[in-house]
């Protein structure tokens, strides 16, 4: 790993870049999590306050991603500090300049750079460039680790009086074969060194979870069970993460519409889910959850969406080296 | 109407939406106006002020319009508070979903959502999805409210040493049949409970003002005249409201030609106008106001145009219980 | 010359455009220059600072050029200044409204402008259609002064032990014919009131720096030498300042691939250059100067890009009244 490890210790935050989660240790994911919740705090009390004072944020989007972009904007701003935003089609950049060469001017203005970029391994070639931190906001097939922090921040958060994630059985839905969200969710929990989770894959038999991240996973020691049934996936569970099933990864449109239902999230399955397990999706989501749903106090994903600002905050703060930690 | 209504009392406007003009009381009006008073001193001497601090505007519109999103912006951050703006094609929200959905997703970064759409509805409905409050910024031929306030502000503030709006004869000029403009601005001057005010419409006769509008007008007690000569109708007038009058509305080139130059404000027009006339138009102009009228004292275009961004700020400061009042 | 001359005394700067180089006496650039060297240390020493608190900076930019938008809105924030952000095509400007009308309206919001066209001359037009300062950051085949500036401030910073720009030998590499960059350089070096300074033109023979250029520079006294090959041109000297030859300039692929790589700055040229010989160049590069140069010391570029910021910074200090001059 070219990337320094981060750990405990703030000051191996401070400077740094975050390309990826494996940079993470378990004791810097909680870290991460309790400036994460101090964050939570500040924002309910005060709305934020002035430590990034005069830091600037280049906020640089080679694709469009309305909510990371607005998430990392607000996290900055919340903080004191400034943004100057940066939205490229990949294709305008066709005056021939390398990347590193356009993310080392904008650190001539700014202190810290957020990326989005279609192609993998994006993010590390910034950072290579750099003096200053960039922080991963996806790299096309690569990771999207904020994305991964904010779910496991959001099942730690919720069940902060039960002990967290530890122990607690979480459903992963939908698509499992191709979703980078369910692959980095089930990546970055058994790597977060918290102990006893049960991860229960539920997809269409043609959209299972792909032998290497099972294997990946089995590494550090997980529980996991596979299901094509919703409603038995829910048996005991503590949470529930939706993502979507897409049309077009079927055969046919006959294939598709016999698995699609069984997949949508709706009252029906709420009165099978357990009393406390929550349901989360990344969102947009386009009818996989309806929304007579939203008003169930166990449906968490607007709550999740807030947290991706907290750990946005969070990540912020560290590696501007102004955790307060 | 579903909207609660927003009086004197500031704590009906505090965390509440702002759709419709139909929301307002005349003692909300009257102190709408009177916090635009105070912004515009404030901004005078000190250019802003803090009071915003640690808020976040979401700034969303899926349409084009470069003024009222500035005014909005500048309105915000004048009173310390942030800005992240997201400017969607309504095209592009083709991964299908919902505008409630959005709404609530911005909302969890963000403290206010000011929204333009091209959808008339489309502010009430994301009102309803949402907890914080949503300022309607134009909601396609429904309403633009905050437009019909900075001109019926900017009338009162011309006129503050002479009693404001009262018993003023107010000229409507140009296409009254299609304005979107001159309709809210009609209807609000009726309901603001201001009285003895004359409204007289000036226009070709294929582009009269609407019956509707005429008599919803009536409903509050307000004189009406209709003019088809634009020098008749300037006989005593205390404000020329002037809009475009478009080709496209016509059947022949010929029936424009005759008409157009007939609503056109230059000199002359201006030396047929009273001493104390003021001249107001939404802009942006296409040439129904000379460039040789800006330097009469009573072209108050631009000053209105500034009063826009007073009005947001006074809307702004209400919404999030900031107004000092 | 309709805009007024910017002297030592700040009060001239106050309130006032910056459009042209041709504004500023040789004592007015020294103001600049020590402002942005003041500049310099605040960003190095505490990130910026509030002095422009309240102040609100349009910057309209009618065609893309993410850099210098940067840049100036980086310049804005750091000074505790607030952004809006306009970005059109010069195409969307179809309703008709005049360049005049629009700045004239924004200025509404705002306490200056940026202004980015490419139509030489609209930054003198949107001057005059406004009461508040107005900075041009490009109009076309006109000027852009800040690039100019920046330049020479550079040369200024990097030899500020040794004199500064006085005496220097300084090369110009690349298409000196259609370079507005290397024209406007040699242009403001020559009338700065700096003495003894040599300008070196280095470039194939079709693309040699125009007459006019150097009769302009005549006038002001300096030695200007010619120079097809580059190693010659660099004997003695003090500064290369490198820009892109174009394919599309030559006549065949034959000639160009003749020149072409006489004129790419490379780890045996920079062997060849003088030990005290730094490297400039306006970003971006396509191959120009290889990245096996960055690790030099003598490669200023992406120095001289950050002081694109300091000059801005103090640019704009100085016309809203706050250099702490």
């Amino acid at each position: 790993m070219d990337e320094n490890s981060l750990t405990a210790d703030p000051s191996t935050w401070n400077g740094s870049n975050f390309v990826s989660v494996k940079q993470l240790t378990p004791e810097g994911l909680q870290l991460l999590f309790s400036v994460a919740k101090d964050m939570k705090a500040l924002v309910r009390s005060e709305g934020g306050d002035e430590r990034l004072k005069h830091r600037v944020l280049a906020n640089v989007f080679y694709e469009a991603s309305t909510r990371t972009s607005c998430s990392f904007q607000a996290a900055m701003l919340r903080l004191g500090g400034k943004v100057v935003c940066v939205n490229e089609s990949s294709s305008s950049v066709k005056k021939g300049e390398t990347l590193g060469d356009t993310i080392r001017c904008l650190e001539c203005y700014a202190d810290v750079t957020v990326l989005r970029h279609p192609v993998k391994g994006s993010a590390a070639e910034a950072a290579s460039a750099t003096q200053k931190p960039v922080l991963n906001a996806g790299d096309g097939v690569g990771e999207h680790p904020s994305q991964a922090l904010l779910d496991t921040f959001t099942i730690e958060d919720e069940f902060s009086s039960t002990g967290g994630l530890q122990n607690k059985i979480v459903v992963l839905l939908g698509d499992l074969k191709h979703g980078r969200t369910v692959h980095s969710l089930a990546k970055l929990i058994a790597r977060s060194g918290i102990s006893g989770v049960t991860l229960r894959y539920c997809s269409p038999d043609i959209l299972r979870m792909p032998e290497d991240v099972k294997e990946e996973v089995a590494k550090y020691g997980l529980q996991q069970e596979e299901f094509t049934n919703l409603k038995a996936a829910l048996n005991g569970a503590d949470c529930l993460y939706v993502t979507r099933v897409q049309k077009e990864r079927f055969a046919s449109e006959a294939d598709y519409e016999a698995v699609k239902s069984i997949y949508i999230v709706d009252k029906e399955v709420m009165k099978a889910a357990p009393e406390k397990c929550i349901i989360l999706h990344p969102l947009p989501r386009v009818g996989e959850i309806k929304e007579e749903v939203d008003s169930d106090p166990r449906a968490a994903y607007f709550r999740q969406m807030e947290n991706g600002m907290f750990v946005r905050m969070a990540l912020l703060a560290l590696v501007l080296g102004k955790s307060g930690k």
